[in-house]
């Protein structure tokens, strides 16, 4: 068995219970050209998206340990299927490895995938492997979508592109603890609350599925920042933010130990993967789940100087440093 | 607009026409976190796959225009959806491209990926470009299976694990070809038959639903020899192969050029992309079809020793010079 083969069945072995390997007569999982699966009657949307993390872009092997990567693999694109309302189903995972890898650390890597999607739903049932001098692992995700009410064709999603004026603007939990955690981490402070939180980000699988089910129509998972992804939905949906800065959600923790900058980290800081979306009236959602999110601001008709304008409470016009979060 | 954003443009504008970007209300193509289909009511299984290419390791630029990767990235990916019999219908695309890569560079990539969609079906619908120090392409292909007759559980497929004692071997088209232009691109002579074989490999997309629709059970593609990936049919069936080595397709320019080692060669070269199938009786196939194929052996029941045995027309058992086709 060359080096390879005992990586696919690494992979083969720890999902194989989730999903049939081969020589099923319906579905055919890792082991042949490609896998086949079923689709469920009542879905008549599917929902793909991949994403790819790089060693030395998106994460640093000083900090991250190959359990860390292959989690973060998942997650990454969890969050994306979160952010459109979907559930995640499969898993296609490309890995570029370099030569020196041993098998020992295939396994780490393999387990870190299983434990996101033990914890966040979806099955790998393929993908493939092959020769890098740096690691990359590339993952494309398919989910569905959930049906309105009964009718095949009524599975419905959130878009970027569906924000109005007079829309709130939501997010779910907190921002900034993962570029906390990222400087922390660059700082040589490993074991803290902010850089387990930047090593294994959780997506917001169930919030998604909260939202769109209670008619939310328009959201983005915060990856590069809450500005930077804001200023997408606005440019999508052409509108112009006007956001509360006192209302961003922060942990008391940041504010703690970042009391200089934590409302500019808030505002820059990407990889959070929370949910920035915008709805009608906040009580369009259940009454237990609206204390986890928070209004931070209205879309309003768009104003061709600025994609969002941030103020506080006392109506001050407000200009926030805000740094790229940079993947690129 | 940052240099990913003018990728992401440039990939949306070649495919916008076959595909809707965002805002359609049922399907949501490049733009979003995810990508959004819809599925023909009469499909109720998918094919999905996923191959990555690395600079180095599958393509040297010093012989592959960026065009010829990008087409390159694509079949590569139709080649495994074409052995499972399927149509190609969608790809997610990932790439991973250095800090110094320029626009013009990455709109021969995306013309490349975009001529082999036009030629053998499927369009990009979403992705992720990544920094990376070397080039590379992950694509997820997604595919539909033909329904056999009518009934919606009925669609097939061809497996590596379906080849049954006594069943025929088939390939298509010649093998080799592909071998010879590496060689002799590594040589310096690029300009000539062989070398645009290697550089631009087709998929046998029209012959595995050929296949498929004649009741073919059993196939792969020849991505790493056929040596190699006959011995993953046989170990993947429990069958071992009878090939009658006078019998392999093989091209008559190769036998003129390679007078010493054209039958090694189509035994061990990779990346020919024909497809290698069993079946019950070459009868299956349609008149005008049979032309097409080869068939170059029998499958027998499994024999512990050897997983392939090669016999020339007079029974004498043969010992070709196997060399392993290493992309990893």
């Amino acid at each position: 068995m060359n080096q390879e083969e005992k990586y696919i069945k690494i992979i083969e072995k720890a999902f194989s219970k989730d999903f049939p390997t081969r020589n099923n007569v319906n579905e055919v999982g890792i082991g042949d050209d490609s896998a086949i699966y079923e689709i469920d009657k009542t879905i008549t949307k599917q929902v793909v998206c991949t994403d790819a993390i790089v060693e030395g872009t998106h994460f640093d092997l000083k900090y991250f340990s190959l359990e860390d990567v292959g989690w973060k693999s998942i997650v990454v694109n969890q969050s994306d299927l979160a952010s459109m309302g979907s559930n995640p189903n499969y898993y296609n995972v490309s890995c570029g490895i370099p030569s020196n890898f041993k098998t020992k650390d295939f396994k780490l890597l393999t387990k870190g995938m299983k434990l996101a999607c033990d914890q966040y739903g979806g099955v790998v049932i393929g993908g493939d492997i092959v020769k890098s001098d740096k690691i990359f692992i590339s993952v494309t995700a398919i989910g569905s979508l959930e049906n309105s009410g009964g009718e095949p064709d009524n599975n419905f999603a959130m878009l970027r592109t569906n924000s109005m004026p007079g829309d709130y603007i939501g997010v779910t939990g907190s921002l900034g603890n993962s570029l906390a955690g990222r400087m922390l981490l660059n700082e040589g402070k490993r074991e803290n609350y902010f850089s387990e939180i930047h090593k294994r980000p959780s997506p917001r699988v169930k919030d998604g599925l909260n939202l769109v089910r209670s008619g939310v129509k328009a959201c983005i998972d915060v990856s590069d920042g809450l500005h930077s992804d804001l200023e997408k939905l606005c440019k999508a949906s052409n509108v112009t933010a006007h956001v509360n800065v006192d209302q961003i959600p922060i942990d008391d923790r940041l504010r703690v130990t970042f009391p200089d900058s934590f409302i500019d980290m808030a505002i820059s800081g990407g990889e959070d993967f929370e949910l920035l979306f915008t709805l009608k009236s906040i009580n369009q959602l259940p009454e237990d789940y609206k204390r986890q999110v928070t209004v931070i601001g209205k879309m309003v008709k768009p104003n061709n100087a600025d994609l969002i304008i941030y103020k506080n409470t006392d109506s001050e016009i407000l200009n926030p440093t805000v740094t790229q979060w940079k993947h690129f």
